[in-house]
């Protein structure tokens, strides 16, 4: 579909510029210099040759067909360029010129037109306020940056220009093989989704890496990003983690929620690796474009100095990796090359003196040896170290499993280094930047393996649940009552206690009577929001006289403290059975959708953090797997010697709760906390609710 | 002290040799080539010249006084080269030899003999096994690695050998400067501590660098590292931190702490910045010997680009660091010197097409602002950067702030990095790494301004805890029953239940009431551990008959469970008034001693593992910082509707275990678990009590 922007055969530059240093001079000079494959075709009215090409006053005149159009004129400007863009066939418009959303409302008004106009001429746009973009495989630069790396596997998407420049003189300084690059700018039309699906398709792109600050539609991408995982692994800088932005919650779940979290859910759903650090952005693309993935988790680790091999060894097992123990009659023929001094317990140690030679034979060892599955490398520049020579031997060694080199040191080791590179061996500047490459790696080989995502429907009653919700907006009541918020939840089959509603104390002793005693009882009022707070709950209420007693007590002394609360009566409910107190939440991310959470309740989640999120809808593993991903789930299983609680059916409640935010776009905020839990074969007890609506929803 | 192995005007070089690759002949070399001002004497008695230096075939037989020696003869003829050097006055012998400790018993002893041998005759050892040492400040390279690096602040001690080739390297390619490198090697004699002793004082040195593998002497090291620490920066990176060593303990405390957290918690008391990762052990030194202390967190960010300031500000939240607010008229007077699109909130963005003038100004009213304390510049290769003209900006623009900055790209920026490193600036490949190590100077400067520790000393029984301790140990008893420990917990002046030893039914109900009831009984026997498992503890008995009966089927039921175990009868004990559980522990590290721990009892030690250690003897402040450490801080400063608990009475019952404990070598491991803490005011009560003793141990 982006096959036109990019790897176009004829590329028009509205703007060329016979001036170095101008951005429409750059571009055309860019092309020229760096040897595009294609035609290039300058557009200038006030000249006729730019750089030994023929330069034409407009597109028509020229009367070429082109299929990517590159835009730098002035901002006013830009329009007539799309135009004449089009009517010249142009499937992709990049337009470089800034001026537009990040200069305010104007600009954004103007961006949206243009926006308009290319999709209108069923053309793509790129930008505006972009860098441009590289092709290397076509050594087609069509950006302003001067620099060409060099091919290769690794694909690159920014949303800043500036840093591409900086990724670019990294991958020239590294050795670092790029297929693309594209510099996303202000994401008029085409966003970080549509050029993740573009190169999903791209037989040169091995690796998608993206710097990315926002994310246009959450979801989409989301989709777009989990098929694409499927063949080919993508790594994501997210910047901007810590402006968390402090958004009114009415929830527990909203409160513990920000935008870091959702973004995180999101990255995890769709199997995008996530790099903590710029650094480890292309520490992981390297190891990724250039190695088979592992297939387990056993590290060996091969080393020519012992200081060394403890830090790889301390980074693997740190990691959540293992250091494999390996095979003995296999490292019993690797002794007979190694000198007697030499260690073939992992790591190995093939000694300060070893040559290119004993790390080959090493290596093949680890390939050979049927418990390992990842092999870690280091060297430290010692009298007798053969850097370029052992990087030879590393690479001639190659096998099934993946191999990471750590070359420690500076200016000897730098000839090794760059030999590495050029043979497809990543290489880093210590053992745990190696390790944890690698780390990255085993990350995605076990995303990869996982079965596809099968997300159960279970039977429920939506339409009264929908008749509830629709009441409660109808009356404008956003903050859905307890009452009601039960009521939802008994139409998504959830266990909630025997309740009623009683107006006056002798309604009130009489229901008690009908649901069975003993009750609690709770304040109706649209105004409460915080019951116990003022004296509206009381428990285990166990005769009538009791009930009647309660409720005047409670009409009695809330209405003196909130004299102007609507009360309209109270909830009576057949007390809750003991068990162990979750809470399982919802909050809507405005990007990602529903995001669930999953904690133990009370101290947990208010004072330990001790929650799990993940995106609705959810399946049955991954609603087990939040549930384990709590530091608390072992009291779930039994630990202080009381029993273990029915895990599966929390599992099940989440995924019911899954269906209903799914299902109801207009929940905007929900808890159920506490939802009491008790031993297997119980159905947990939803012992209260709260439900959060939006009016102004529509999905 | 050490002056004449780190300076030393005389070298002899036994074993010198004239063939190249030969570690004789290398350290010659070196010694020659590398310009060592001082004077070198060759010694080997099968030539009479290497390196156009006259050789000589005894030390004797040059006649000459010498202050270091460098053996670097076989293993067999070390002792009698150590013996010429002592009789040539020999002051420092650095043996490079290997052959002793790592390869067996044999060596170890070898070893032994050669460290007694110049200890006696009144000089020091270096080694063996070890590479030599440098020191570029008189162009000394006394080792076998053929590099030089540029003079600078930063002195290194290694434990590996190999990594100092590494560690050589790379000084050079990044144009690091370093002042003394120093192979330890087997540390017969001098270790870690006399070398950051001698550095401590040495006036070249700014900060101590040092890779361990282990640590000699834990408490000595601590001392010395504390006091080297008031005066100039100690950055430690440890490796070997994943092997945990499965100790078996006794108690909560022990299971809990690991050799990793007993070397954490050193490092925290000496003031010694733990470095995580290898590189980031330079990434910390260099900053540290380059750019002044901050005076707080506050940290303005300048950039040519929105994507990497929003980097290095998640980086500044992250870390715990803040991002400056800055001064409104400084700010508008900066503006005024920048294009209208620039930014002067912070992060400060100068623009894509920033020259080396905007970033001066920048810098210069960072540097000014008041509410500024660091500094972190960031730079994108444009198309009109100057990156070495910035990297002179920046430097000329130097105040009281510590500037660090990240110059992001390889081949284009390289020159601005060796600019910036020439000028002292610290450079960093990525915004995150400039602003770890930005957080490292801000963690040294906090700590170098913590007050004097000042550990209390509390009025207590400690012959009445020394009698109860010895009666313990003479009869072999090594787990202290609940009753004895108890006993010692009173001689500390704890708040312990009034109890009894009762041998019989009648007994226990008769001192039941002397006592006051209710009363809790507990099973006595050293064959039993844990009581309550074998239905050993019963609780809340409220009358004498009770007490008889509780007696009577604890005998009955015990003594059919376990036929075999002693019976000495039960301790009655007040019931413990109710409150919040915390435990207090503690249990003794091989290197460092005693090491406190504390943390809200039950779950939150089981399963959160939400605990904190610290070094014995504790301060009052440190004591507090240990309660506060913890995640579940919160429930003790009255969260969840429950009151403020006595913190400070906590903190004391720490300061009287840390007596305790630091007065009793013999106590190993001990827990009180739980202490009963109550509201201000009150004094906690110490519910049960475990100490286990030692008899071996003599401190």
């Amino acid at each position: 579909m982006l096959e036109k922007l990019l790897s176009p055969d004829t590329i028009a530059v509205i703007g060329a510029s016979r001036t170095p240093g101008k951005v429409g001079h750059e571009i055309v000079a860019n092309l020229v210099n760096q040897g595009f494959e294609g035609s290039i075709i300058p557009i200038n009215p006030t000249t006729d040759e730019i750089l030994g090409l023929k330069c034409y006053p407009s597109l028509k005149e020229s009367g070429a067909t082109i299929d990517l159009s590159v835009i730098a004129v002035a901002q006013p400007r830009v329009a007539d360029a799309i135009r004449d863009s089009l009517a010249a066939g142009a499937q992709a418009i990049c337009v470089i010129t800034a001026g537009f959303k990040e200069t305010g409302r104007e600009g954004a008004e103007l961006e949206k037109q243009i926006a308009q106009q290319v999709r209108d001429g069923g053309a793509r746009l790129l930008g505006p306020n972009c860098l441009g973009l590289l092709n290397t495989h076509r050594r087609m630069n069509a950006s302003f940056a001067k620099e060409m790396p060099p091919p290769g596997g690794i694909s690159v998407i920014s949303q800043s220009g500036a840093l591409c420049t900086a990724i670019l003189d990294l991958a020239i300084a590294r050795n670092m093989g790029l297929s693309k690059l594209i510099s996303i700018g202000n994401k008029a039309d085409l966003d970080e989704r549509d050029l993740v699906e573009a190169l999903a398709d791209d037989p040169q792109t091995r690796v998608i890496v993206a710097y990315l600050e926002s994310i246009e539609s959450g979801k989409d991408f989301v989709r777009t990003a989990a098929e694409t995982a499927r063949t080919k692994p993508v790594v994501v800088f997210k910047s901007g983690t810590s402006s968390a932005g402090a958004k009114a919650a009415s929830s527990h779940t909203g409160s513990l929620a920000g935008a870091d979290i959702a973004y995180g859910a999101a990255f995890k759903r769709s199997g995008i690796l996530r790099a903590p650090t710029f650094e480890s952005l292309f520490d992981y693309a390297t190891a990724l474009a250039m190695q088979p993935l592992p297939r387990g988790k056993r590290v060996a680790i091969i080393t020519n100095a012992g200081g060394p091999g403890i830090m790889a060894a301390d980074a693997v097992e740190h990691s959540g990796l293992a250091v494999a123990a390996l095979d003995q009659t296999i490292a019993g023929e690797l002794a007979k090359m190694l000198p007697a001094a030499a260690s073939v317990h992992n790591p190995i140690d093939v000694l300060g003196d070893a040559d290119a030679q004993r790390y080959g034979a090493a290596v093949a060892a680890a390939q050979q040896d049927p418990g390992v599955d990842a092999i870690v490398v280091i060297l430290t520049p010692q009298a007798m170290t053969q850097c370029v020579d052992t990087a030879r031997a590393i690479s001639e060694n190659r096998g099934s499993k993946p191999v990471l080199v750590s070359f420690m040191g500076g200016k000897v080791v730098l000839p090794g280094r760059e030999e590495l590179l050029e043979l497809g061996i990543p290489e880093y500047p210590s053992p745990e930047r190696a390790v944890a490459a690698l780390k990255a790696m085993c990350d995605y080989a076990e995303w990869k393996e996982t079965p596809p995502r099968m997300v159960a429907r279970f039977p429920v009653n939506r339409r009264r649940a929908e008749r509830v919700l629709h009441r409660c907006l109808r009356t404008g009541q956003l903050q859905v009552g307890e009452a009601a918020a039960k009521d939802v939840m008994r139409a998504y089959n959830f266990n909630v206690p025997a309740g009623r509603i009683a107006a006056t104390a002798d309604d009130a002793a009489e229901l008690a009577v009908k649901i069975g005693l003993p009750v609690a009882m709770k304040i109706l009022s649209p105004d409460i929001v915080h019951k116990s707070d003022l004296g509206g709950v009381k428990l285990n209420l166990a005769t009538p006289d009791e009930v009647r007693d309660a409720f005047d007590l409670m009409m009695l002394r809330i209405g003196k403290k909130m004299p102007d609360a609507r009360l309209s009566g109270v909830y009576l409910e057949k007390m809750c059975p003991r068990g162990r107190e979750v809470i399982l939440g919802m909050t809507r991310d405005p990007q990602f959708g529903p995001m669930l959470m999953f904690g133990l309740g009370g101290i947990f989640v208010e004072i330990m953090k001790d929650v799990t999120f993940h995106l609705a809808p959810i399946t049955a593993q991954e609603a087990l797997e939040m549930l384990r991903s709590t530091k608390s789930y072992a009291l779930l299983e039994g630990a202080r010697g009381r029993g273990r609680v029915d895990i599966d059916a929390i599992a099940n409640c989440l995924q019911r709760l899954s269906q209903l935010v799914t299902d109801f776009p207009q929940i905007t905020e929900m808890d159920i906390n506490p939802l009491i839990v008790g031993e297997v074969g119980t159905d947990p007890v939803v012992a209260d609710a709260r439900i959060t609506l939006s009016d102004a929803r529509s999905e």
